[in-house]
């Protein structure tokens, strides 16, 4: 007498990774679908009978090759359900952030950095806290950008991806220096240090030996595209370090970086890679929303309006979808590797806490439209893993009738009803406040099954570092390392070309040329390599090159003699040591003159693959010497 | 360079069940968590590396033989995620809730009943629209308790249950005529038309031919085990039905309800059956909270307090868990039944109406409790779905500062810091509002992967009547019932044996004897069957019992003479047709008297069996004449 229930279907669909990772879109659609009302039996179920099969195809191990992790800032579960029912429909379904199959719960919380409460919850996170604990797996304070609540900095989600040989990306429609972004790039101890103008920055700062503000750390990690606003920071000029009195769009051109602003120069771009990132900031602050603000008021809710599109809009070239689309084909251009790509929608947040209701609902829009974007390029690839989500609740409410104290307004959805949104955490004029939920955690692709239940925003970073295989320690990645030069004995002021390779774990090395000390200038690592260009001491004698790994504190050292003429002495006969290079330990690979002999600059193999090199860098650096503080590499 | 990355495993434990419904118990425990403290890197983190394949163990294929489902009235996200903070620390785990390895979310809008907006979504749901669209899988308006916008009855997850063969319970810490519980077991046009002298039942009232108020349809559906609030309304009496001018507590005695009101009673309850059905309402109104009120103010999350419990707190054996452990224990003593048991923690969402913090705190905590208990047994039982989620989202959030305008209230947690909690939908003295937002639902167990992803309410009717298999169909239950009399003559005014099988989809029935109408009274059918005690018109001739199911609408007959001395007459020399007993359209079984003969009552074998059924029942019931309205039955 106990059967089988069928019952009407679905309206949407919902994608579903097969095991083994070969991925596909199911479609619900059924010929029964189209006739069933929301007010009959099993007219507004979404399921489509029994999804055990389906779930359990959608579950595929990893590793994954590429990451896409999308976030609505402030979209907690109330903000999605009121995008959702204002433009699909209380039964209607957000195209992509309501397609992952996988979902789950996590929690938010930061914690107190000072006094009798130093290292206990902190209830209500802010956008920095949040973002650390996805960006580096490590719990910490509001207003930290991935340090943890000692100051200490924590290795980031697209600081390991780079190190580990993985391309990476970072869109944002905030400024680029805003917390989401930030957390990936840079480590400071205070959010709003955004540039070398930025009072905040304070032990962080260059010139206070830090290591600079989020803009200029931000060329330091050296995503491959960077997408996003906030190019106002960027005319700031450094203040200290080896780009001092430049801009830093003077310094990120100097260092390579294909640097736009628009829609036609976004359009030229045509590869990304380590040694031409780009960094693309297309308004000076955030972007502007894709909707015209509403105002909330006490009693806002007794009259319904409808959503209007922003005068102000950035053409559509430059929406986060379209963004998205851009960064993933410049990151997917090299098969051998995969990537991570982190998308924020960033306006939700702020336009809740402005009690802004059409602004978040147009937010939200656009932050779906990208994650239908990833969805799709992921569907395709079959080897990637998405993951949605938010770095904390906000204040937003959909209340039943008009609140007595609290502002609120009502919009007209697409269901033809009237939806009442309440905010009631501020006064009129004051920010509405974050607040405290747990949060929905969705996934798609391989690994995406730890999203699944309840977890911490910190699993986050987990789950993504085990599906890309990270090697989280930086020290590893560049043990390896060498250094060389092209001979071993050189005249007085010769050019002096140091090779190193290997040095993965680390994005800068600083080294000294002693027993004159000189410093070598700050200089970025590109894939484990670097070019230096420099020119031997005057100072006739032995003399040693010791670079250290910025990150990794990895030490390699290479010896050189300066002779008169840049000749070899005549062998002594006691045993002096020979010029030595490669690294220190042992396992150095590329020496380079072991042993008396000579090239000269123009006749030297290698010095001309350097010299191009260098020039694709463009970032030929000349030592000079001076006593000044080395920049700080921890 | 890239390998599997390891960290600090959660504090915490999750339950999955192996694949194949072998259901184990998951501890996640590890040698380095207890070291691990928040602050460090992976220290917050509640996965334990990956989870990939404890996910795909936790997925087990339907059909489970038992399904509980609890329901956090009121429990949004929010009212999780501050419950977990006061109790076991943010960073902690509610052992319950916390505990399903399958989640998702669930959208919860009502539909409009009336006007130009019919059909349309409402946004904001209550409690009876969100309890009908699980009980029945139909979405429906605020007020309505299980049926649709037009008023028509949906039958419910009990009642199919029960018309499939399975045992049933409802436990609610609420009156149980409130919203939740009553949307297993009645259709009323009103959520407040608790019992006979509630002016809201209007046409839904016996006397007004409807199916009478809660209470009384309460006691029509029979659920195996009740347990919760509510008394009051069965001291009322009833206006009209069979059981007219008895009070209800009077009536469900008379129907066989083991009725009990306190501890020692229901110690003494050791079975429950559709025989012997237990009715234990242990409060006049709903239960008392665990802790005692808070009372919110503007400015009030200034000051911190810590919850206390509540003098007036029922005894431990009466707390939410323990009558969980008691349904369950009563419901699963017959190995070859499955159940299905609805459990609900009403008061979180009352005491949010009421901006109490410790309030709704304890009552969540008390969910909690229950949900720990249905796992433990689902987790021995290994072949038990069980489902955790809410109706409605509600309207307490977790805020930084004390908002300036709004209720709020500040608690020192378990962790030592403190949590503010605004509830800014209503001013002070108002009722707090329901909130439109999407909600958690969590599953364990066979057929529980249906609760992944976005689903809506009305999914989790068929997620259930899948687990369990239920033929949804009534009438098919009923198809081949039969209808039999103990002899086919009788003696004017001979004691008649009016003899029913196979009613499975039916749990009364009405009928009437003809060709002199005499109604039969609205008589319980239980597990199909029933036994009604009559006796033989005076009128002399052939006459028709017809019967009727009242929900399946099943039609049976059987047909018996009247003669002087009650025996058969002597066979007429025409073709007259002979008695028939069985149901209509062929199929009927159990047929007695087909042809001429004569059993006394006393030597009737058959009816002694009957007489023994009828003590058992209680419910010995004799044919009035009448002309009165017989019940509805639609």
């Amino acid at each position: 007498m106990r059967t089988s229930v069928s019952k009407s279907p679905t309206r949407g669909t919902r994608i579903a990774a097969a095991s083994g990772a070969l991925v596909v879109a199911l479609s619900f659609a059924s010929t029964t679908a189209a006739f069933a009302e929301v007010k009959d039996n099993g007219g507004a179920a979404r399921n489509d009978s029994d999804n055990t099969a389906s779930l359990r195809a959608s579950i595929a191990d990893g590793p994954a090759k590429n990451v896409i992790l999308l976030i609505g800032d402030g979209m907690g579960d109330s903000e999605i359900t009121i995008a959702r029912n204002y433009a699909y429909g209380a039964a209607g379904q957000l195209p992509g952030i309501d397609a992952l199959p996988l979902t789950g719960q996590y929690t938010t919380y930061s914690l107190y950095k000072d006094g009798a409460n130093k290292g206990l919850p902190d209830y209500v996170p802010d956008s920095a806290a949040t973002g650390s604990a996805w960006a580096t797996g490590t719990k910490t304070y509001d207003n930290a950008i991935s340090v943890d609540i000692d100051g200490t900095p924590q290795n980031t989600l697209i600081e390991l991806a780079k190190a580990n040989g993985l391309r990476t990306g970072n869109v944002s429609t905030a400024e680029i220096q805003d917390a989401t972004p930030a957390v990936q790039v840079a480590h400071v101890g205070a959010r709003s240090c955004y540039g070398p103008d930025s009072a905040s920055c304070g032990a962080d700062a260059l010139e206070n030996g830090g290591l600079g503000s989020i803009s200029e750390q931000l060329l330091d990690t050296r995503a491959d595209v960077t997408l996003g606003g906030g190019a106002a920071s960027f005319s700031q000029t450094a203040k200290a370090g080896e780009w001092k009195d430049l801009t830093l769009n003077e310094q990120a051109a100097k260092r390579g970086y294909q640097l736009v602003g628009d829609v036609a120069g976004l359009e030229a771009v045509t590869e990304a890679s380590q040694e031409k990132p780009v960094l693309g900031l297309f308004t000076a602050g955030n972007f502007p929303t894709r909707y015209a603000p509403t105002t909330a008021t006490v009693g806002g809710a007794n009259s319904a309006v409808t959503c209007q599109e922003s005068a102000g809009r950035l053409p559509a070239e430059l929406s986060l979808s379209s963004l998205t689309d851009k960064a993933i084909s410049l990151l997917d251009s090299d098969s051998e590797k995969g990537f991570f790509l982190q998308v924020e929608g960033a306006s939700i947040d702020k336009r809740d806490h402005s009690a802004d209701a059409c602004g978040q609902i147009g937010e939200t829009i656009d932050l779906d439209e990208a994650v239908q974007s990833a969805l799709k390029f992921a569907e395709a690839d079959g080897n990637t893993m998405v993951i949605v989500t938010a770095d904390h609740a906000h204040t937003s409410q959909i209340v039943d009738s008009t609140p007595p104290t609290s502002l609120s307004t009502a919009v007209t959805t697409v269901d033809g009803t009237v939806m009442k949104i309440s905010y009631g955490t501020a006064a009129a004029g004051g920010s509405q406040q974050h607040t405290g939920s747990q949060l929905r955690v969705a996934g798609y692709g391989p690994g995406a099954a730890n999203v699944v239940g309840l977890i911490d925003q910190t699993d986050n970073f987990f789950t993504i570092a085990n599906a890309l295989q990270l090697n989280r320690d930086l020290s590893s990645l560049s043990a390896s390392a060498s250094v060389a030069l092209q001979k071993a004995t050189f005249a007085p002021g010769e050019d002096l070309a140091i090779s190193v390779a290997g040095l993965s774990g680390d994005r800068q090395l600083t080294g000294v040329i002693q027993s004159e000390p000189v410093n070598v200038p700050k200089t970025d690592v590109l894939n484990g390599t670097a070019v230096i260009s420099a020119q031997a001491p005057t100072e006739l004698g032995e003399h040693t090159v010791t670079l250290t790994g910025s990150q990794s504190g990895k030490v390699i050292e290479a010896r050189f003699s300066v002779t008169p003429d840049g000749n070899p002495l005549p062998q002594p006969t006691d045993s002096a040591a020979p010029p030595v290079a490669g690294g220190i330990g042992g396992g150095g690979t590329g020496a380079i003159g072991a042993g008396p002999f000579a090239i000269t600059g123009a006749e030297a193999g290698p010095l001309v693959v350097l010299a191009v090199l260098i020039t694709a860098l463009g970032a030929a650096l000349i030592i000079r010497r001076r006593r000044q503080h080395s920049a700080a590499n921890s």
